[in-house]
């Protein structure tokens, strides 16, 4: 297991085989600008290509202006061999071993100025998104939910398991972790109140979580072109943890017929560091039906994998925090190969009809959930739909989320030392305005 | 009415009591830049502004950048009561008894550079687009899809007429007027084929107009504040005419439970000069249903309107050419009046979660139709979902779109010699890939 010359916990999301790439700024710099995570560090990488940071590594010369945008956009745009080297030449020099120690381990005034505890930075959006589109391939999720609406028998939707259903989602409101999410009003059927005709108007009673995945686009297709399957992967930046609020009594009475809108649209969370595909590569997994999707001939052609190990093997919590509790609680373990599509199969699927993709677009897995109580990706389906609640310590229970609750969404692969994680993906519930 | 000393034909869609705002570029100058169409000339705002045009209009001179951006977000962003003092300084400029000859009537160098014959322009998206929502507001529409779909006791879904239903659309693909529209393949039931089993892939053979209203949204609202529906006009930019592309059979294989998506992401094409609000003031009008929807206390009070009159008095055509036709045969003939929702109440419905519009956002009103055969707005239901032809001149029929087949969608308000129009909003099926 590869060692770094920083003392770096061996319980932290970022250890040395990770390198996540970001945009923070600082109190001394207002400026977002791009950064990798290592252990309990942001490294800075436009102090660092200001420092020479880049000086041993050739190809990235002519690109270091992409270290000083706002976005990371610019670097996905330069494509995968690029974040490749990048990723692999940080690595490097921040390896115990590292060939070039003159560049940070032993250059203190570049330490100083590049590395800044994490503590001490904000977060900002990686990326400025194009597109979003949100999908629904956590087969426990579709499955569990179909069966609160449509019982056991017509469960699963007749194309479930011939495509990747999906829907475009609202972008502008996709807020990085740590933004405080207000509570929704909208109009709900009051359908439970004798006498009552007609929608009513007001605060959201059932908001809700979704645990997803997420993956941002870094190199798109020209209008009309798809993208083959063969070759999707290589349009893929990285992936992040998502939680895809959903108010539910709102999303019940609009979603007829062209799906949720105003139920989803007030607020999206996406943890802050993206984690390169090349950093999850070794723990591609198949998904837990692997007779289901990949490269067998139950999917139409566009659709097959030539790997079935497309997924990935991590393991996904979601805490509960709030002031009843004496400490944070987890209510949620899961796994993310309890996805029955890939982000490659959303990828192709999403582009079949010509449909242009850009560098920025991000793609939802939709909820994930395992099959048993504690592995469940929304409290839609912990509750079964607010008839069974959740039950915390200290006597706290749930049926949705409350003013002044709070979620984190934590997902990591790999063992204790060599971690590749995403760090938090938390937001905290405010009133609804006007109460 | 007011004149021009420009000569403008009394049926130019673009009379000087129009003055919309677009992007143009030309072959002598590729650069994008905005301009107003004004009969068969486009002025370059960019030449105008640079040869002295705004001198007489003290309060734009801080802003006059805006003029040489490649879109018109910037210009846009500035608010309406600057889209008014433009608009209405533009028609000093270009009218009759000018007060600034000197500006461009009398000055022979700045015609030559700012004023460009339309047909040597290229037009491009006005806006860079954000995201893009698509409303399902046109009441006669959504009648005539439920009753092919659920029968006409069932046509409307019960949240209709409380709410104006929309969900977020494909910003990406969103396409100038000209832009040629590739047949998308896709998933398909064979549900006609004896002995199919499983979809099929390949090209749509459902390919459909919707003929559509847009918004261009021109300030934006911080997340968590909805916009009131009292100050929603104040944030739309103008008007542009749509054509929502749609792969019908694509469309009823995958659009439950989240709605549209492949069916719909392949194209959406938009004419390309947005007409100010300002411009549509004099043809302010009552929907066809005063009773239903506005200020009256059927509606949820966000959504309750202090003027009945907040749809627009614009007569709506669709034009169909093809290689068998010796003329263009128009195919429907509507008014705009037939949306039940108007912009503003799209737009508050649209905030009141919270959800944050953004400078360039595009808001769709749906498909618009009459109530009567020769007014619909879509094949789906001029032909009843392919039972019954449109028969044309010449012996042509059509269930849906063939390759080759052009459509153009045109929208004017107003008396001959003044009118408000949008021009052509055109687009032709190429075949699909692989054929």
């Amino acid at each position: 297991m590869m060692q770094s010359w920083l003392s770096i916990s061996p319980t932290s999301p970022f250890s040395i085989a990770n390198i996540p790439f970001g945009i923070v700024s600082t109190c001394e710099d207002a400026t977002p600008r791009p950064a990798v995570a290592i252990g309990d560090f942001a490294l800075d990488l436009s102090a660092f290509a200001a420092g020479g940071g880049f000086s041993q590594l050739p190809s990235i010369q002519e690109h270091l202006s992409v270290f000083s945008r706002t976005t990371l956009n610019d670097f996905a745009a330069l494509g995968r061999p690029v974040h490749k080297e990048a990723r692999s030449y940080l690595q490097k020099v921040l390896q115990e071993d590292t060939p070039y120690p003159s560049i940070l381990k032993s250059n203190v005034s570049l330490r100083e100025s590049a590395l800044v505890r994490l503590e001490s930075v904000q977060s900002h959006l990686p990326l400025q998104i194009g597109d979003y589109t949100d999908f629904y391939a956590g087969l426990n999720h579709a499955y569990n939910v179909g069966v609160l609406f449509r019982g056991p028998d017509n469960a699963l939707q007749p194309n479930y398991k011939h495509l990747p259903v999906g829907y475009h989602g609202r972008a502008s409101s996709v807020i990085v972790s740590g933004t405080p999410v207000r509570r929704p009003r909208g109009q709900v059927l009051q359908t439970h109140v004798a006498g009552s005709t007609g929608p009513i108007f007001g605060p959201t009673k059932k908001l809700d979580i979704e645990l997803e995945l997420a993956a941002f686009v870094c190199t798109g297709n020209t209008l009309g072109d798809p993208i083959s399957i063969d070759k999707a992967e290589e349009h893929i930046f990285g992936l992040v943890l998502m939680n895809d609020w959903s108010a539910r009594d709102i999303q019940a009475w609009e979603y007829v017929p062209l799906g949720p809108f105003n139920s989803k649209n007030f607020a999206t969370t996406i943890s802050p560091w993206v984690v390169l595909l090349d950093a999850l590569e070794p723990f591609r997994a198949e998904n837990l039906w692997p007779g289901e999707t990949g490269a067998q001939e139950s999917l139409l052609p566009y659709l097959q994998q030539q790997r079935l190990d497309s997924v990935y093997d991590i393991d996904l919590e979601v805490e509960f925090r709030t002031a009843g509790l004496d400490e944070p609680t987890v209510i949620t373990r899961t796994s993310a190969r309890n996805l029955l599509y890939s982000f490659p199969q959303m990828l192709a699927h999403h582009s079949v009809t010509g449909c242009n993709m850009n560098t920025g677009d991000l793609l939802g897995s939709g909820t994930i959930s395992g099959d048993a109580p504690g592995k469940l990706g929304s409290f839609l389906e912990q509750t079964k739909n607010g008839k069974e609640p959740v039950k915390l310590p200290n006597g706290v229970e749930r049926f949705f989320l409350q003013d002044g609750d709070e979620i984190v969404i934590r997902g990591v692969a790999g063992e204790k030392g060599g971690h590749v994680g995403f760090g938090d993906c938390r937001g905290v519930i405010l009133p609804a305005h006007g109460k």
